[in-house]
């Protein structure tokens, strides 16, 4: 059964029916709120208008360099008024899974970050103790002590029992070493997101898969990703907001990770807009990642709903 | 046709039948002659046996962090006869692959190196124009004008025409950031080889490969591979040495890398040795990466040849 999606712009009718499916949305942020820094017409208003009808909004996102207070105030700077609560980035995602899923018991209960201060404090939230990430003491180059204490495990935390990769600008030869020996001793791996580039300023750039790559090439084998398409994710945000799958709809941009989380996440439905990576012909191919159920142009679109 | 290797450890007439047949061995460096820092004993004597009967011997390494003068460095310090032309590294590969297959041509013939002194050497040698490398101006963070300037071409040498990946042990944001950029505008993507890890002080640490997975994440693409089992290696040896193939035998402890590099190049032979990665069970296994047609249980049992 091919499912053909349903084209909303410019059909109030359509939209209305739309919108009265679902309690709550689920925003992909980057290519559907917003390009980098560059609001999109009438993002605001279309959020009140969902929010007025009583709709739930949550805003789901793969960043992982940000915690979500700092992830919040992009949307203050940006106008597009958001509570905490209602982000959910996969560094949260990654806490959540390590505390609530894991629960790493002592003696081998510390993750290794290999990322920035948004995966910490997140793990802050969650009281889950780490070692590496923004500590001063890892960035730096390779001495000769180091080629030693870290083959011979003598320079190794043996309370790590997990490794987290996210983006981490301040990615070195001295981290992967490290992250590459609690791996072979048996830590966890995990990753906030296996995302292999990142949109910003009009281009693109190395993606927290960066990171990951390296040390899944080394070990053979892959992260367990929490970021979308990841259904641990989903599970995370299910837990958290007790959503209604059913009455529930994520919207976003790109078709293998947006439209792949809500319908491998059987949601009620999936909204794709055409502002970011994918469009209508990306879904039309006979290898589409995924086909949304419903497409507008652009979010604000949905706005010629009915009072 | 399933070929038996022929096992000559304690078979003296093997042996003498093995040495007659070539007049080049191309060795392995690790695990063949050392490992880490630790001589094979009676290494010296077997290569003397070979060289007092005519026989040419050739040093084949994937490591591309020295130059051959100073891979050379390390035969001298163990005590190895050799001479610098008998060295061959896949910095050197690489160099040669640039400057006597790619051509570049001005006003694209820059090569952006990821990696260390020794790949800046052999371009050098071959009079290969470079950016990055060990330059210290891309050893730091990434600053706000990095990410407008590579974003949009400014910062980057218009004359880059190749990105070249190697180990690299000060990795970091700036320069994948730079390499990245490079590739989406079509430079040629190359690696004087994609090992995922190499041997060092008894454990293993982040290999070549660490600093070209990212980038072949990004671009979807592969590089061109210049170190074993890669045949443009094997024909950059050949043209070098005007050797006879059919009289030549490559003698290593990997069947991924070293043996398998034999065979594809349909070289006369190959001879396993089991001081390595690989052992017997090894290539008896169903999905054997590549079976030697020799092996023995070190390299000096080659030394019971008789007088």
């Amino acid at each position: 059964m091919i499912l053909q999606p349903k084209y909303l712009t410019g059909d109030p009718a359509a939209i209305n029916d739309f919108i009265d499916r679902f309690d709550v949305f689920l925003f992909d942020c980057d290519g559907v709120l917003w390009s980098g820094d560059h609001l999109f017409e009438g993002v605001v208003e279309t959020l009140e208008l969902l929010r007025s009808k009583g709709k739930k909004t949550i805003f789901v996102t793969n960043n992982s360099s940000k915690s979500r207070p700092q992830y919040q105030e992009k949307f203050t700077a940006l106008g597009i008024p958001s509570h905490v609560d209602e982000i959910f980035g996969s560094s949260y995602s990654a806490a959540i899974y390590i505390s609530r899923i894991l629960k790493l018991e002592p003696p081998k209960n510390k993750v290794f970050v290999l990322g920035e201060v948004g995966i910490e404090n997140e793990l802050r939230g969650e009281n889950v103790p780490f070692v590496g990430g923004t500590d001063p003491a890892y960035r730096r180059d390779m001495t000769p002590e180091d080629w030693t204490g870290l083959a011979d495990g003598s320079l190794l935390d043996p309370e790590v029992g997990c490794v987290l990769t996210g983006l981490d600008l301040h990615i070195n030869y001295l981290k992967l070493a490290h992250a590459y020996q609690y791996l072979r001793r048996g830590a966890v791996f995990l990753a906030t997101n296996t995302d292999a580039t990142f949109p910003a300023n009009h281009s693109f750039f190395p993606g927290a898969g960066s990171m990951s790559t390296p040390l899944a090439n080394m070990m053979g084998t892959k992260p367990v990703a929490l970021g979308k398409p990841s259904q641990a994710m989903m599970d995370a945000i299910e837990g958290k907001f007790q959503l209604d799958r059913a009455r529930t709809c994520m919207v976003g941009d790109r078709l293998d990770t947006d439209i792949k989380f809500g319908i491998e996440g059987r949601l009620g439905g999936t909204l794709a807009v055409q502002t970011g990576v994918n469009k209508k012909s990306d879904w039309e191919a006979e290898d589409a990642a995924a086909v949304p159920a419903y497409f507008v142009d652009k979010l604000s679109d949905l706005r010629a709903a009915a009072e």
